[in-house]
């Protein structure tokens, strides 16, 4: 069997990339995963959700992420780690692996997805490695315990902390994808670092990949590059809004369902997961492109909610939003609930406060939620330091989380709509305050 | 009426876009049209069909396209025609609006779709102008025959032709935005060209936009780039790989409905197509999203031709190839053809002849097939001088037509199945020399 | 005289620069004024002096980037500030010529050659603007104080502050231009930001330019940029190690000089500056390129000190360098002092202290030093707010000063001199711990 | 001595370069060969000659491009050659060498340079590497017959062809980088190929580098590129402008230098190429710094043919130019040369007839002048076919010689002199028909 593990194709595989040039394949392992139902169902799942619906080049794929991540790690491997004493090439196979199938168990429009359905992608990963699925059979012609191993790098659970470091820290290969990706997707500036650089300075060490010293302004970019795209288009308010209508049209079928309507478009596909009955075969069979599609024929139910909502995700009819400091402005939103239920507009899914957070970086707080590995700068003494004592910039920001609260509601309803002018004429006012 | 046509956002809206930077929007009309329900259903159909299936980059939707020629049409109005007198400003928003709209009345994987049902997206981009939609009552209220004069800009009947030229020639702003856009989601470095420059030395004349002979170099390296373009990714032998696929899905679903077969899952919005009874509502209905979740509920269909060849789209399972001469050898397939029957896989959905054919540019050559507008220099006297006159590069490729053709087979099937193996053997022997 | 101001050019002129794409030239008297001999100069000093040691890309000179700079502010006044009632269209021509002559006065490798002489090359920019140079006549024939103003606003005295803050402010042209041009030229990967958002977002106020709120977290980006590009490739230790040497090789020059040293290439160019008798043409004479003629011709004269220095610039053999805290270590410093003197080095050319020091962002300090403009916001409702009041980046680092010493030293002599080895030895340890 | 041959640096060095991203120096032999005063020496000289005064980013030297040149042979060599049985590993040393020492031997403008003075700088490189230099030093350590090996290949007497097609041949590292090199200085969009699939598909053959069949259309988009720069930029009017007077300037030097006139800034740089007597030592102490300051002080010689010239060249009072068509138009020719001289400008200095021609490709044709090797490319079968025989582009543009001509003259001399006026008239319309 370690002939397979080891066995590279007869000539290297390249995929043209848009953000590394190329992906470059020579171990059949990896070659056959890429080949399987469960990865290429990453094609049909859009890298970042509603974004397209702001930034209309944001038409990737988790597929190509995917494909993104695996190429940075071998290359760490190959070209910065290789043949240095404190990295073990025995661990290459299964860091590429996991690198590669890392996000393998998200599902459509993932977040909104997992909130109404109490998921979580990570198990379905770990399902998928370790279930009855093409990828666990690929893997297991390496070995028995292969599936089991790739598993726990993802959960981070693994024993060479160096190899989890790859794939989940503050600085790991999939961030650095995503953030360029995303910026050459989107179009805006901000994602750009000098990635070239970061991979050449990087090192192995016991715990975790560091940095060397001369290296250090380069991660200062990266972390600016992530804060920027945090805030300018992961939390950008209008995908927001989207994803707030996503979140409302799934609860309210799963309202309708339990309580008996009778869909003209059956939901088979969700069935499972309404009732809590699911299995992983049920979670495969999801993507995008079925949800858009029960979305699109949605439309047409009798259900005024349901339909008017998935009229707004398909045909980008977003909510409206302002400002809202949750804190202090709980009585305002009492007010206006009872308001839109005195003008017949349910609350309930069409008065929605929604809330984004980040934390751009931190250095170790112990007994604080996510204990997040700091990231450390291997100084020219061979001593390790971590990133903020040594950056000024960096220092600025650290533990610094910044959030924004946005409310949420059908502008155009309120406008629009026919019947008590007055309420709703009110209910625009306290909005527009 | 004529306010609504002059009429300007309060603010100017950009889209951010990684090929031109922004889109800027300023008429009320452009905005008012981006936001009808044809026009979004262009998100969920891919600019470049299948070719994601190669170029894993290439997920943009014609969405994306539609606002890059709208871009450029505007720049070309706005930078360099007006206020010269050979342009006439009355001409700008029924321009601008056809350069937006010009590829509406694209269907989900519109060759294949096309090829199957025999339709013709050119004629459903007209029925979407001027029949019942969202599209037609916003430019309507810019004038009763306002629909019609944008539908005859797209149909090259208007009377201006020098606004024609600016949606279809061969120096257009839809080949200017495609070529650009499609090599920057795929990645390749084919494909660039100064665009700036050309859009500079645009010129107003009676018949077209000719071209300053200062920017000829610009041109040719345009030829160049659609030359490079055109082989190195529209007509990939992968990508075709699975639009024959994709056509043979059709065909199979075709036939089976025609036989009376029992789906799982009934072509409700394929019916009217099958039978030819399809109004513009049953077209606009469909897109992408809707054709995929139908290929992934077909993989359980009984029918083993259309499980199969679903199964190889959505999973990426692509036939092989190899080059063919259909001139010299006929006879051949007439052998293979018999082979397949024997081994008991039909040759009418496994073994299919690809041609792909382009011609880099022409002049006129009055009576042939399709009258091409050649491109004209504007020379320095005031004189038009057809480009092939001037540039010995473009000389040297003007009417030279380059076919290929390929045989796709599904090796996968020749070479795994079980029985009938001799048989298998031969064919697979024949295919290979 | 009127119509010279207002001249255009029968057609638009067009420079390709890799940063703007084109400068885009229609006024007469921009053109003209590239054409004089003090603009054309420019092209003989480098825009980053000795860095082209260290990043061997960064060749270009002061020209370009005055070009750059020039472009920028046609931009803001043409796109973003023309037609609105805060921007005064009479300031245009002055504001251009401003932004076009505002390093006119630098002279060959300024920062070395203005300390040794005691030189301002701002002052210079003034005298050339206001003395008997091609500029000056240029200027003039718009009107006979017009060469005051233009000098007026690059002096900062100008009475339309607007005008004066687009040519030096925090976010002024010049610095927009510099990041990119410079780092495009060394091809570092930060100075990336988004001028075009920046440029679009841009309003006229009454004392200076501003920025929407929209559009802060461009200028967040702009200002990470810069506080990079300084520590990265401005302040970088190996061009800082040929600016020290360039300064030593100016100052013994001078020295010998005064000691009636006979030169067998006698120092023409600088005889004026060592007695400081110069006049506006003695420092227009000059440029690199005639610096660098004497530093070839001094490498062999009979001074080993000017002869060492110069070849130690022309063929790059730079002095080392450790990190020194002048606070702590001036006890080191003297007692290395005593060693070079007995080592036979003299220390005042091979002992030199060096410190860079820059502060990012500051808001306004009233009596601080340096009363820097602060950069505002417009908000929503028509406020101005400074920065780093809404930004918690800025707000990071706002006021924080950086500053970073060197000692510099010839560590090749030290290692290889044949004479007083033992001396030698303990020199380089006490420089190595 | 083999320990000097193979032995590495401790650590990887590497240079900052736009176009290639990061140079690496992993070799002593080459690290020491940049540290050299004659390869120090090629930042003095512009790779691009004069282009700098059309194209102002074009400021790049010699020295920038010969690095680039090595790094694309160590990737050739290092990624794509190494461990392949055609590619002979020992050879990889002196590879390098040439490829980085190729250029060594280019002068101050070195076309003009070399026209006047009847010199080689080819002849140059070699006396360079055989001589007694810092580069022959270097060399020398590595074996005795060392530095004639890098002589060799240079001068493509070199047994091993293999190695001498890096370097020369018309799909060489010099090229691929110098297209690319130059096209990011200048800022224009030609230049662009996609150079790491050539490097990818590149193969040792016996006779030269072949590229893969898979990888033809990167070669034809190659060659593309290099036709446009060609005639985009190399051979640009308005730079051929520039270098006519600088040939003018040497001549007129010489000239005056026959006849005995008295310098005030006497020309000893340039005394023994004026009588032939030259020696290395006299080539190797001139480059672009020396040449320019003589020119910037001959401004003020009395000779008024000598002072315009210098001041033309310094301060960019270029000639106009028209087309000429020398087989052709030979008596207008000799009408204007008689004219000239009646109206007291000297022709041979103010009438100068310029040639540009370019053979973008061609197969091998025996006999012809230059024999060039073609383009080879390795089919699947193993087979090399040259490249014309499979691309329809290249084979359009095979052997198709391009040739312009231009006739320049003073303008500005023409129209603005005060004597002679009629005459000038009628010069001025002669030259305007």
């Amino acid at each position: 069997m370690m002939d397979y593990a080891t066995q590279k194709l007869s000539e290297e595989k390249v995929f043209k990339d848009p953000v590394h040039r190329y992906i470059h394949v020579r171990d059949q392992v990896i070659w056959d995963l890429i080949a399987t139902r469960e990865f290429q169902r990453l094609r049909r799942i859009h890298q970042l959700g509603t974004t397209y619906l702001v930034f209309h080049g944001a038409e990737h794929s988790r597929f190509n992420h995917s494909l993104g991540v695996y190429e940075i790690v071998r290359r760490i491997i190959d070209d910065s780690f290789s043949g240095r004493p404190q990295w073990n090439d025995s661990e290459r196979l299964v860091t590429l692996c996991a690198a590669l199938l890392h996000d393998l168990g998200h599902g459509p429009f993932s977040h909104a997805f997992e909130k109404v359905f109490d998921l979580d992608h990570e198990l379905f990963t770990q399902k998928i490695l370790l279930g009855d699925t093409g990828v666990n059979s690929v893997l297991r012609r390496v070995s028995e315990d292969f599936p089991r191993k790739v598993a726990d790098v993802i959960g981070k659970t693994y024993p060479d902390k160096l190899v989890v470091s790859l794939i989940s820290s503050q600085i790991d290969a999939d961030r650095m994808d995503y953030l360029q990706r995303d910026a050459y997707f989107t179009g805006v500036s901000y994602g750009h670092f000098d990635m070239e650089r970061i991979l050449r300075v990087m090192r192995p060490s016991e715990e975790q990949a560091v940095i060397k010293q001369s290296g250090m302004h380069a991660v200062e970019d990266y972390i600016m590059s992530r804060y920027q795209m945090y805030w300018q288009v992961y939390f950008h308010p209008v995908s927001r809004s989207a994803e707030v209508i996503l979140v409302k049209i799934l609860q309210r079928a799963k309202v309708l369902s339990e309580e008996g309507y009778t869909f003209k478009q059956e939901p088979v596909h969700f069935k499972s997961f309404f009732d809590k009955t699911y299995d992983l075969a049920d979670y495969i069979a999801l993507d995008e492109y079925i949800l858009m599609t029960y979305f699109e024929t949605w439309i047409r139910e009798d259900d005024e909610i349901l339909s008017d909502l998935c009229d707004r995700f398909v045909n980008r009819r977003l909510f409206q939003y302002i400002d809202f400091n949750p804190a202090k402005e709980y009585r305002k939103l009492g007010e206006l609930d009872a308001l839109f239920r005195k003008a017949g507009i349910d609350p309930d899914y069409y008065l929605v406060v929604d809330s984004s957070s980040d934390l751009p970086y931190d250095f170790y707080r112990p007994g604080e939620e996510e204990e997040r590995l700091p990231i450390h700068l291997l100084m020219r003494d061979g001593e390790l330091r971590e990133l903020s004592r040594e950056s000024d910039i960096v220092d600025a920001i650290s533990g610094k989380r910044r959030t924004d609260h946005k409310l949420y509601f059908p502008e155009d309803m309120l406008r629009e709509g026919k019947k008590k002018k007055v309420l709703r004429q009110q209910i625009l006012s306290i909005l527009n305050t």
